[in-house]
């Protein structure tokens, strides 16, 4: 338990002092993002944030060098958000965040990017799903071949916590890297081990 | 030569009736844009343009499904245009046009891009440039290795013609696809033929 915080009357401790710190208050595209950071700077892999897809209306170009869009509309991304490379390997996932406690709502992803993710998978690339669950305080990396294989059964809308404590692979709670969902890419792919959990 | 059309009194033909048949009109990106479609479809590798690199400054919501980005800037891109997955390995370039007949200017790539090929080489990736010389209607594969080996020796502000002939492989004029540069990295690193051409 350890000392207990005493706050003056009538302050009572904010969001930030109850904060669970296996986030760290971070949201999880940042941690991603801080991730990859992470993997790049101590030449682990090369994986970048795609930048968000727009369709640009009007432009001024004021000078030469300086342009400012003054009309775009956001684009339903045709691919998933990150991609890269691994040990030559080709890398590419999706990452998302729920409230739920007990399933993640597939209509969080777009079809073109299920789709995409398929398609991935058919070409020898390793494709995969990140999702937090955040009021479980749990990420989960499930790979495209059990998500494929498990949605090709049923006709699914969402994916309950059951499909990915079955199928999906806990990411432990780390310092640096975050979100080091790497060694579950390597677990899976670059060690050979055998596939899947139930193996 | 065949019939030349007659024109009436005073109308000239315009640029497209002079057209380069080579080129067909069409800019280099669609050309690159329409053979990677042609890939997908057939089942051939999934590459995939990044949407362009911006930052968003204001954005008017309407409701709660139209947003509207009113005011956003061009950023410069830190990593090249195109990536993807071709047999399971991770392949990565950058395309340039120049209408110089000598050389290619490097200013027309980022420092940053050139510095991401060289990750995604030392990362076992396939990284290379396609440069079109518009004036020459030529199209050439610059494998990466053989870029910053040059780079390396000498530090070059433009890669003469000659480096493009000596190192890059010229890419057939085809209609479909148009710029089919799967061709060359599957003669160099797909069937294990002798890399280079000196070789």
């Amino acid at each position: 338990m350890g000392d207990t915080m005493k706050y003056p009357k009538g302050i009572t401790p904010s969001v930030k002092d109850t904060i669970n710190y296996g986030n760290r208050g971070m949201d999880f595209e940042s941690e991603i993002n801080q991730t990859n950071q992470y993997y790049l700077e101590n030449n682990i892999a090369v994986i970048h944030k795609k930048p968000t897809s727009i369709t640009i209306a009007h432009v001024d170009y004021k000078s030469r060098r300086e342009a400012i869009i003054k009309e775009a509309y956001f684009k339903t991304p045709s691919t998933t958000d990150y991609n890269g490379v691994f040990q030559g390997r080709y890398i590419d996932f999706e990452a998302k965040e729920t409230n739920s406690l007990t399933s993640f709502p597939l209509s969080n992803i777009h079809l073109h990017q299920l789709n995409h993710l398929k398609q991935i998978i058919n070409h020898g690339g390793i494709g995969f799903l990140l999702v937090r669950f955040r009021k479980r305080n749990e990420t989960y990396y499930v790979d495209g071949h059990d998500l494929f294989s498990y949605l090709s059964h049923c006709e699914r809308k969402s994916l309950p916590i059951a499909f990915f404590q079955k199928y999906g692979f806990l990411i432990a709670d780390k310092w640096e890297p975050r979100v080091d969902y790497l060694e579950i890419v390597t677990h899976i792919y670059i060690k050979g081990e055998l596939y899947g959990k139930e193996n």
